[in-house]
């Protein structure tokens, strides 16, 4: 039900961020608020027999439900930034693209050892970034529960790059 | 009471992004759920007179409160991002920053002629980047109905150069 009011939904932008590349662009569903609040549900419900302490979401979209993800689960928040972004002292890592490299931060403070962290971000691709941010978790001691995204595009074998920090993988709607 | 919780909880950041700013890190905000709800909930409570169709907010910051926000108001999330990163056809603002300019975005098709659209970020400073929103906003023909941050550095003037689109600008931590 929910899968298919988001694929519904979400708008396929041909050629962004370059040529051959379909884009899911989730802007549409951020204008129906009815949807936004059955998506927190959907993904709290999915969740309902993991044990978080913690959601972290990765800068920008993750950001646009993970805090109402982490406020649902009444546990706190942690922003994974882009680098030079945290204004506190940070552990950063970094990751391949397609040419070059980028790095995610988060800060040095931001979790406690043992925690349980669920990271969260819109959409599941490669899992580059994901996996980045999954190291940081560990080099704070903290450990990741579980993986939660509103879209995973399965066809870009994301979830095989995240099994070793943590098999419990979810999201309301795959391509 | 809020204003009080708000001011004990933020960290202030020496020196960040540059010698001589003293920052306002809200991420010790984003680790008390409870906080969070209150201040979603005294956001809103100060906006019950005002009418608001759409609620826009400005990446990144912009993104961690604003999504709570409309959802509270019951109305659309539209997202305001920095140059490049909205995948369908944009309009664009271009701002001053100390050393150069920077673009800011919207999707060309985010509002409807007449919507009354509340600006929310997280913290008004100068507010260049919000008068460049607040123009993205006039563009596609609606109207800036009010701003609500979390925080204003009232010393740094930026409510005067709200004014001209809204009067309406509220906050609930001033500095």
């Amino acid at each position: 039900m929910i899968e298919s009011k988001i694929k519904q939904t979400v708008r396929d932008v041909k050629d962004f961020p370059k040529p051959g590349i379909i884009f899911k662009d989730i802007t549409p569903i951020l204008k129906e608020p009815l949807l936004c609040a059955e998506i927190v549900e959907a993904l709290a419900s999915q969740l309902i027999n993991i044990q978080i302490d913690v959601v972290a979401g990765i800068e920008s979209r993750g950001f646009l439900f993970g805090p109402s993800l982490a406020q649902r689960l009444n546990v706190p928040f942690v922003p994974i930034r882009k680098a030079g972004k945290l204004p506190y002292k940070t552990i950063r890592e970094s990751y391949d693209l397609e040419y070059g490299s980028a790095v995610i931060e988060c800060h040095k403070d931001a979790l406690l050892t043992g925690q349980r962290v669920l990271i969260h971000d819109d959409l599941l691709a490669t899992g580059g970034t994901v996996v980045a941010a999954s190291k940081l978790i560990m080099q704070l001691g903290a450990s990741v529960s579980a993986y939660s995204f509103i879209i995973a595009l399965d066809f870009l074998n994301g979830r095989d790059r995240l099994k070793s920090y943590s098999d419990q993988i979810y999201s309301l709607a795959s391509y």
